[in-house]
């Protein structure tokens, strides 16, 4: 940690600092500048730490030093994670497609949407069983009932399941059934659910949040791997910005640099990232072409009447389409699909 | 809802979304421009028809017209709502002033800093049992330890303690203890922890989202609201942007906006919203200038050591001299503190 | 346009509304819905108009219909815009691929690099004569000494010289030696310099503003097509959002958004776009996978002593592997580069 | 600044960055610790080092330490700047009012509004001859009669004239009228256009880019200042982020932060601010209590029929219950209106 003083810091105050720092357990180091003091403090570095440095007298600020994930860094961990379930790879040459509804409607809806799926090239299914909906007026998800008809399409398919859960109380009904647990965007510093989920054990598809910067996004990571849980992966899903053309801005750039600072897979998913189903073909290959390890794509026989997000949703013939799309693409960078 | 077709829609494009919006429910009236074709859909909006229309063939673009918020709206409900609690009261005249420190670190910590804050004028005190931390080495609180010790500041000073749950099996414990239940940001959309919150008909403090919109945030009081728990107070803490100077960006004409939209009172937490403790009292005084009904603050006795936020908490000293400060304020703007 | 009257807008308002909208020249019709009443305007919709109807009282506010801008829009003009400055080639088939360093520096460093650059298979010559700089205590370009320098090395080489001009008054001597102009993104809505370029008549790379939205951007363009220069090229370059770990964002969706709400090609910028060396090469190839018409690049022999943008550079040797690597995208996506 | 090296450098790489911080003429001091190397690099820091240190190889990132303003800074200059024209007084115990219409639309107009505005306690008007607009189809302002109709308010009133200035060609002319010259948010990185109202020597009022961070604003101010013209006010006129029930978002915390890094005077414009007229008046409260030392405010006779800016534009008589409230919030702050 580098602390940096003021230009008219005094004596006392930066020996106030030093003493703070030796208090805190790292060892200080006075650099003297023409212009300014810094005083860099060496040893581990606690996040926290730099809360407690900013509000002596005659600070500037406080510039943390280290990344401040151990597990989910790549420094830690030289050779990359590969997650698997079932047929679906995440990390590794192939790249994984999870595709299925936004929600689980029905069985006959699910199963036969599987067996397209699988035919197409899908090896993972999503569907929501658990909807976390901004209004309490919006359909909730099946629950339960949702799971059992994703384990009727699993059977028939032998696709991995992929499904949400929203709640640490329900980590257990949704492990029977799922093969990967979802954590939402919504709930990715729902820190309790992170070290619910951790304790499953599963494989866990983790989004980042919609506001969340990358550091936040691998902390959240290593509440789960923390649980001893190293089967997580990571899920661009878009973010908050000004723009309103798309219904959030998908950020692809955090694909190389995840794979640059993290050992962990990375997933996209260009339907919550774009928010139109028009936009989901072209960033589908433009998430291939900068490395992603896996996608994930809702897909509905009629987005008309999907019980929800129809307007990202695309139709099992655009996806046929941007199977093939996507797999020359794959190709071109030394990929299978 | 209104249904804007493409320049180059089909009349046949155009019948399929009249034939989808009486199919929905609602009443379809064609509005034939020179350019252009749209359909308004009369009747009750549903949050989510948005995405069913906007799949079909022929269509541009879908606006919504009617709040997606019903009891949270200042339409349903003419009269402000005031919610009290022991001698916080959010919502009237009087601002209501809740302080205290930003984690509770120890039964004689809390209770000598209770009585000092009651003293200089706080009726609320704030202090975190539950923490959610970004990462999970840092440390997470005393739980109901912690929850105990605030009770003996109340039992000391009758000033209405506010402090955080975070997960639905923790709402009873929390609610045996605490006056007011605070929702924290990073949970503003955590649906089951929303509706555990209402079930439990304690005041709620609710936290926007840190890149919640403001139909976001008064649909996550609607889910509160929504299960009969009327004492819902909304509070601005800042928003994520591009801005570095800061920790968070503090938007307050979110004040007068939410008074507009809504009968809520709405409590302001500089301390989160500019992560600066220099900046905390003239954005205090700013926002009773702009009308907040109660203001949320984070005090300790030696930031330097304090367990969390230290950059963002003021001392006792510093809130002293900002109380007398913003009781002119106050009553330059005909309110009390 | 749409105007959305309050749920308790009186006739006398609703009236008034009406009127107005027949003084501004268009059609206005009511549609009177269970809870609430809008009057659409119908006719020509001009960008201002929204802020004349929102004012009155009774009005909750107004939803414009129309897109504001026309010559930009693929509604006009149904065939893609393809703008070619001698090999240089963006919108076709080919990609255009523009590189060079941040600053020219002096003649033999841009020589001797366009030679390279050709040989691995650039069309375009970027390099900066005239330099925005955050600064003023920063380099600020050779002006026209780095113009002829430019235009020495299209003598050797054929590149297309593409370099920015900053204000109205340089645009005659940039355009005496440059091929493209190209307009900053801190001058995205410098109207005075978009009209200067129009009138120029030479090829225009317009930059997006780094907070433009869609509508800001393609109005810009607006501006220089209005003065019947039709030879635009959008260049994405990144977004400021929240983000911190890369300089800016860059949101690839808006490179097919651009394809079907326009006719003009684009081009995207990977090198500010991300601000950083090992990002460029995976954002080249993903920008490709999407559409993209064109790349812009920086490059130079020895990042590390850049007169600017050292930290975004790629060397040679790293465009040449890149280059190789983007061919097999283009290839997969049927275009050639 | 620190340049920190990757927790698997090599000393040769170590060695590598100490050389070229000498190179760069900066004195290197390395400081080792447990799990990372960083290296302190001391003396004047320019901008654009860090893009040169970056590129490296072994190095992870580079930290400025200083502020890269230096004109610009309270460290500097102790005493606050104060800026005057007539009678307006920007930065001293009065607050300066600046008010009057987005576009002047006509001399009988703006002559007329002018004196209601003196007379309720305006000592500056504002109105645009020269107009940035969006869209080319929008009104662009009267331009020099603009300026001319200016005039003859001043003549009337006494009120100091602020109008905007678009491109360096019309600065000459805008001074022959105006008594300060306002540089508007679009164009605040259009560094031509800083120089040239930093030689007119005349009052500027700089408007924050709606996406600038606090450095770059005080940046271009330094642009200003370093052509020796030190009458600058800084006025913050709203961002852009995600929020959308406002034009922009407007972050107050600023106008402390300024003041505590600069000397330079703040002024806030709360009608580009919000964008909606009905929260002008609170946010005007707000600015003041928080310390703003000048308002920017648009007023209009008749908003529905403005020829721009009409939604967020408020009546006279909304103006001076304003001043009225305004006037209390500023004593109770121990300012005067």
């Amino acid at each position: 940690m580098i602390v940096v003083m003021k230009t008219d810091a005094t004596a006392e105050q930066i020996d106030h600092v030093v003493a703070h720092i030796r208090e805190l357990g790292m060892t200080p180091q006075v650099i003297t500048g023409k212009f300014q003091t810094v005083v860099a403090a060496l040893g581990q570095e606690r996040v926290g730490l730099v809360e407690l440095l900013e509000p002596a007298p005659g600070v500037e600020k406080v510039l943390p030093i280290m990344a401040p994930y151990k597990r989910a860094s790549s420094e830690l961990k030289g050779d990359r994670t590969v997650v698997r379930a079932r047929d679906l790879e995440v990390g590794g040459l192939r790249i994984g497609m999870i595709a299925g509804p936004c929600s689980v409607e029905g069985e006959d809806q699910i199963v036969e949407l599987a067996r397209t799926l699988k035919q197409l090239g899908a090896t993972g299914l999503r569907g929501g069983a658990f909807k976390p909906r901004t209004s309490p007026y919006s359909f909730q998800g099946h629950k339960e009932e949702g799971l059992k008809m994703l384990a009727a399409a699993r059977a028939e398919t032998g696709l991995a399941i992929v499904t949400e859960v929203m709640a640490p109380e329900h980590v257990a009904m949704v492990a029977e059934y799922a093969d990967v647990l979802q954590v939402g965007a919504r709930n990715m510093q729902n820190y309790n659910l992170l070290q619910a989920v951790g304790d499953a054990g599963k494989p866990v598809l983790l989004k980042r949040g919609m506001s969340a910067t990358m550091d936040e996004f691998l902390l959240a990571a290593e509440y789960i791997l923390d649980r001893n849980n190293p089967h997580v992966m990571l899920c661009e899903r878009g973010i908050r910005t000004f723009e309103d053309h798309t219904r959030f801005t998908l950020p692809l750039a955090s694909v190389p640099y995840l794979h640059e600072k993290s050992h962990l897979p990375v997933v996209v998913d260009p339907s919550h990232g774009t928010g139109k189903a028009r936009l989901v073909p072209p960033m589908c290959a433009a998430a291939i072409a900068c490395g992603a390890d896996g996608l994930i794509v809702e897909v509905h026989t009629d987005p008309e009447h999907a019980m929800s997000d129809g307007a990202q949703t695309i139709t099992p013939s655009v996806f046929s389409e941007m199977m093939a799309h996507c797999r020359r693409v794959a190709e071109a960078v030394g990929r299978t699909l």
